[in-house]
């Protein structure tokens, strides 16, 4: 670029409430620092006065606006659990370091809240610049006048957490345990468990990415990183929005849970045996590699008697368009019914066991070209649920019988307790420790 | 959901020139259905009336439009060359199968022409849902309905294309050759070369990953995948728009070529020795990984030194202001000058490089964690450039002397001829088989 070149950011993000460019130290004044927080749907409207013939609806997903963002602190579940999908995730396991001790554990919770309470407003977590020269920046800058991206990070607490190391054992919830063997596993040393999890979600990769490695790196010493899947392109969607698409090509998420009954029943634990859970939720984490090579293979036909819907709409076989609900009592084709009794629709269905839901927030991925030269691409499936046995039931039935299983394997695998927002100036799991 | 849930989408796409829900078949068409082709900035403007104190430019970057193209077809570069980068990158590169001939080779890049110029359009490549029971269907289906998203797939032709399999030999560029062994490689077996690459790049992931996916797909039996590297982030930019930041949280693209004159001059091959490529480039790719964990021990102040500018601003050391033109005489506190002779901004300036510029396209990437339990990621690295000379002399210095290299090590490497885009209805390199 030559010198006369102008400077076309001349004031860049001096001014903004939102920017990092200002560190605003402490948890409390990030909430006062112009918090933009929104309630609904992370995709916002936009003049698109010209495009006649196109719903609102398709507007709508036309256009990202990066500058929302969602409180950290709050009542009920953390940010992360009921807000609506964003488009990337960046899903972490830590493993506490040998010899660390309860105060660790309570500190690195107390940093790590902090924390993300700054993330989530647009911030760094500390300067990127510091004014004493040979400092090391608290924050790795790479999200630095980025904007908030609907980011929110939700910190879970695994089965192991509750041993003998942090004088935790009687705090142990009792559907905290790990999940037993599930007949579709096919897990990989190294992609289970965890004492703690992270799940970042975005709108901008970077943000997610920036947020994940900062909190990582914050407890170097204390907390190891241990599995991690990178996931874009929401696998799944709430009410009012589109449905997103696995990359088997079919919807997912069109059932999904969306009314506030459902959350209440399904969702959030009520209750709990242990207080410091009240309000809070588990979280089921399956990284599920997919054949998609093979799939691909695979006549539309057939694809559509494993998922039990069509591809192009997602209408359930039984019906024309995607939000009819099932009937799986039709007569059809497929040994005399219309939607195939082994599709995965069918199985999963709330209908068929007992009217259980979960709330699912799955998401893509891609890990390149496997060994045998073919795209090596899956779900990251992530669930929340007030018993994990709801989980375990569904899969153990899925694993069994779904049509599904010829192209897909389960590798990764962990259950997390994810305690409920922190009020302003607390942390997340506070009450573990009073 | 209840059986009283609306249809969101009652006629979603079916009226819509850009959708991906009704196969427009074959290339000529695909241009004549409603190409919003955009040559400007991939951000759109949206009225943001109520944040009072941003800048345009600020606003500008709070919003990604999805619904923007860029055709395919046209004189000069392929898309993708000089188009404003898109925030996710798609690189893969092929080996054409043992036995395979210069008929399939020409099949093979017609039908790649033909099926990018539907994709960047918003279009599937072949119906989703095949009307014939049985039949296997032409397009995987997930970008079903989803925008254009500004994708742009770009093809470029390996040195090792030209031997005597498909009778190219005597077609081969002088140029064209392996890159030498350069100081700084650490090339990994399994991350070099290939005949044959693709860079797909989009606005939205899932649309760039489909592009590549159906890409490969459509070749399986006649060219193997070989390597792949998904970005993010946007590490370079152009002018008019903010410099992205590379994940050691510095500004990456501040200096990048972005007048026409430079264009001409250091990107666009004219007096071809070989007319087929005349008016088109060469790609030099990298995967560059870097250290991140050990880069972020180190002290602001230090790494202001390795990048020879401030890490906020990203000024150089010699100014204030990010666009400021470095004064690599200015005195200074490392040895005598403001900006050290072996900071990276030194070392690659066209002042020092008897004025030569290279056209970077940058996206930041990341592989999870790696054996250590590091972050593992990096820099995918792309560049058009009209001499690959240009690259090799530059890196050759940088591989040297850059005290960047404590901190990253190339470990992924290719070179590639990129043809001029086909006229409508023609294809990418149809002028190599006249």
């Amino acid at each position: 670029m030559s010198s006369s070149a102008p400077d076309p950011h001349p004031t860049s993000g001096e001014d903004r409430g939102l920017s990092r460019r200002r560190l605003v130290q402490g948890a409390a004044g990030g909430a006062a620092v112009g918090a933009l927080a929104v309630g609904g749907s992370a995709w916002a409207m936009t003049d698109r006065g010209s495009t006649a013939g196109q719903s609102d609806q398709e507007a709508d997903r036309d256009t990202v606006d990066l500058s929302q963002s969602h409180p950290f602190y709050g009542s009920g579940a953390q940010a992360g659990v009921f807000t609506p999908p964003q488009r990337h995730a960046l899903f972490m396991t830590f493993t506490m370091v040998a010899g660390t001790t309860a105060s660790d554990l309570q500190s690195l919770l107390a940093r790590w809240s902090a924390a993300i309470a700054q993330l989530t407003q647009g911030k760094s977590i500390g300067a990127v610049e510091p004014t004493r020269a040979g400092a090391v920046a608290p924050d790795t800058g790479e999200a630095f006048n980025l904007d908030p991206a609907s980011l929110t990070v939700t910190i879970g607490l695994g089965p192991s957490l509750f041993d003998d190391r942090f004088g935790l054992k009687d705090k142990r919830p009792a559907l905290l345990t790990d999940l037993p063997d599930l007949p579709s596993d096919s897990l990989q040393p190294g992609l289970t468990g965890g004492d703690l999890s992270l799940q970042a979600c975005a709108d901008d990769p970077q943000v997610a990415y920036h947020a994940i490695r900062n909190l990582a790196r914050m407890v170097r010493g204390t907390a190891d990183t241990h599995w991690t899947v990178m996931g874009f392109g929401r696998a799944s969607a709430g009410a009012g929005q589109y449905t997103p698409r696995n990359l088997m090509g079919f919807k997912d998420g069109t059932r999904n849970i969306t009314e506030e009954a459902d959350r209440t029943k399904f969702v959030t634990i009520a209750d709990a045996d242990q207080k410091w859970l009240e309000g809070g939720t588990y979280q089921v984490v399956r990284k599920i590699e997919m054949d998609i090579e093979i799939w691909d293979a695979d006549p539309v036909s057939d694809q559509q008697h494993v998922f039990g819907r069509t591809k192009d709409e997602g209408a359930p076989l039984s019906g024309t368009k995607e939000f009819d609900t099932p009937d799986f009592h039709k007569a059809g084709a497929v040994n005399g019914l219309a939607i195939p009794a082994t599709s995965h629709v069918a199985l999963a269905a709330p209908e068929n066991n007992g009217g259980v839901k979960i709330l699912r927030r799955g998401y893509n991925y891609t890990d390149g070209i496997n060994q045998y030269g073919q795209l090596d691409a899956g779900l990251l499936f992530i669930a929340y649920l007030n018993d994990p046995a709801h989980f375990i039931t569904l899969q153990k039935k899925l694993g069994s019988s779904d049509r599904l299983n010829e192209y897909i394997s389960h590798i990764g695998s962990g259950l997390f307790a994810v305690p409920p927002a922190p009020a302003t100036g607390h942390y997340v799991g506070e009450a573990l420790f009073a």
